[in-house]
């Protein structure tokens, strides 16, 4: 089958549209359809001084071939309101969910390989009166996924979470046997199927300082993660750790595995967004589809201004070629 | 007064002995006094086939010009047994320890500038009977200093710490507003006085992660931290935060800060670590003297092979004589 991509660039009145007309400016190696509203992008485009040819797209009859360059391939889903950008409106907030249900659900129903996503603002969701957590909870119920696991990458790591958006003091109590298994399982069999690792390498951080010190600096390692770490390996897992987080970067050690496992979020991410600065994209496992992301938020300042890093979306466009080709 | 600097090699089994032979093979702009043994250090030079002078000095009357290459001052200090490298003695625990105050007594009597320190092993001074928690609490008392703080640095990003060798689970409760309010005004003097920043510029991390995101994930950042940080910038300094740990370490970021604040150590270090692989350098802050440390521990199974990277001893050597030029 071709492979073909759903690009949703989320909130409108961000700069979500201003990175899909960007990107059209260099060719793709494969159809990507950006779902959104057509009249929304032709405004953008001449605020932004792009001369970008839109190119409506039938969802029966989408597109195998890629899009000549300045050309973007638009399905296009109606708006409630204007968009102006920078402001938002709620009257817009289902426009936002209709282009990621079309998205998701293509996936699911073979239309796309893959879909990427722009940001969206979670908060204008909500105030619109629709109970919303973010892209990953609202693709997981749409593909009815029993549990999704965030990894972030960039050129040379992967990071996974075992646990995501959580207060800091709720942290130790979440990182049970249980969910380190899942998680774990999880990231292995992605980094197989989707990413075409045939024994996937994965270091995986204490949740202490240093580990833990072996008990002197808190026993979770010793009662809650090396035991479940070690039912993994004898189901023929490639597990090195835990490891003291401080020390776990290191280029020898990062060359040598294809996935970092981290407990918690503030443990994993600055190091991955500092080396990956402008170029690190975000991947929901453990979904019957491929989604990927940009990692950053709507720039609701930044609309319209032309002045933004596509690096991130080019990353994250990559990466979901990339795993769907290994499909 | 002439600069002149203390250097303790820690666990004579360990690495220290052999990075001081191969600090000598270049030249140091300033006198480094090693405290230590000077016929375990001959030994380990023949091991190690490096043909370095060994001059014994008096600490009466220490040298005021440095050494030429391929010379190591040094201030001999007896052993308890012969030292085999990798092999740990308890019985030379009392020789590390007088290594230790030699050089902190002699920074407060004005014969040091600063010292630096390479690994002790903790475990086999515990295990001779002596309580020892690390280089810092031992130096903590014996300057008799009320507080003190942990700032790893390498080239561009220097990282404090509010809490440093707690389990994940007791951090919530550890970070204070006094906690908060101490650590920062030590790090904001020191910076002043040991570094010449004027008027530092200090990046403050959140507890939770996107910084409790308005406290829905977490409240201590609306509840302890914001607060704690608006009474320090009413005493002037000069502070920005609390910010999302994982977007903190951007270039433009650290390009316009002098420090990073983080609340817990694997929130600061693994980026540190990061970045400044192999040439990161420990310094503790509020003491009444110079302190900097290598960033790594005593190798044991590499003492002797000459098979070791000296580049965190060089970071914590230029350190040490930056912040007494600064002094």
């Amino acid at each position: 089958m071709t492979l073909r991509f759903a690009l949703t660039p989320g909130e409108p009145a961000g700069i979500g549209p201003d990175l899909c007309l960007m990107m059209a400016q260099a060719a793709q190696p494969y159809p990507v359809i950006v779902i959104s509203n057509i009249d929304m992008l032709r405004e953008r485009a001449t605020l932004l001084g792009l001369d970008v040819q839109l190119s409506s797209v039938n969802p029966q009859q989408l597109p195998d071939q890629p899009a000549p360059v300045n050309t973007l391939y638009v399905w296009d889903t109606p708006l409630y309101q204007p968009v102006a950008p920078g402001r938002l409106d709620e009257a817009n907030a289902q426009h936002v969910l209709e282009t990621l249900t079309r998205a998701g659900q293509g996936c699911l129903d073979g239309l796309f390989s893959a879909m990427i996503t722009a940001p969206v603002h979670k908060g204008i969701i909500n105030q619109a009166g629709v109970p919303f957590s973010g892209h990953t909870e609202f693709l997981q119920q749409l593909t009815d996924a029993p549990q999704v696991v965030m990894m972030l990458a960039t050129h040379g790591l992967r990071v996974a979470l075992v646990t995501t958006h959580l207060p800091l003091r709720d942290v130790a109590d979440a990182v049970t046997a249980e969910r380190i298994d899942s998680v774990t399982r999880i990231l292995h069999r992605d980094l197989q199927d989707k990413f075409g690792i045939k024994n996937p390498h994965i270091l995986v951080c204490g949740l202490n300082p240093h580990a833990g010190e072996d008990g002197h600096l808190g026993r979770e390692e010793l009662d809650v993660i090396i035991p479940a770490l070690e039912r993994l390996r004898q189901d023929g897992m490639n597990l090195t750790g835990p490891l003291p987080a401080d020390t776990l970067f290191t280029p020898n050690n990062l060359k040598q595995c294809d996935a970092v496992l981290a407990m918690y979020h503030d443990q994993g991410l600055p190091v991955l967004k500092h080396k990956g600065f402008g170029a690190a994209v975000n991947i929901t496992l453990g979904m019957p589809i491929i989604r990927t992301s940009v990692d950053h938020g709507t720039a609701l300042d930044l609309a319209g201004t032309g002045n933004i890093d596509t690096g991130s979306l080019q990353i994250a466009l990559v990466t979901a070629f990339q795993m769907a080709a290994n499909k």
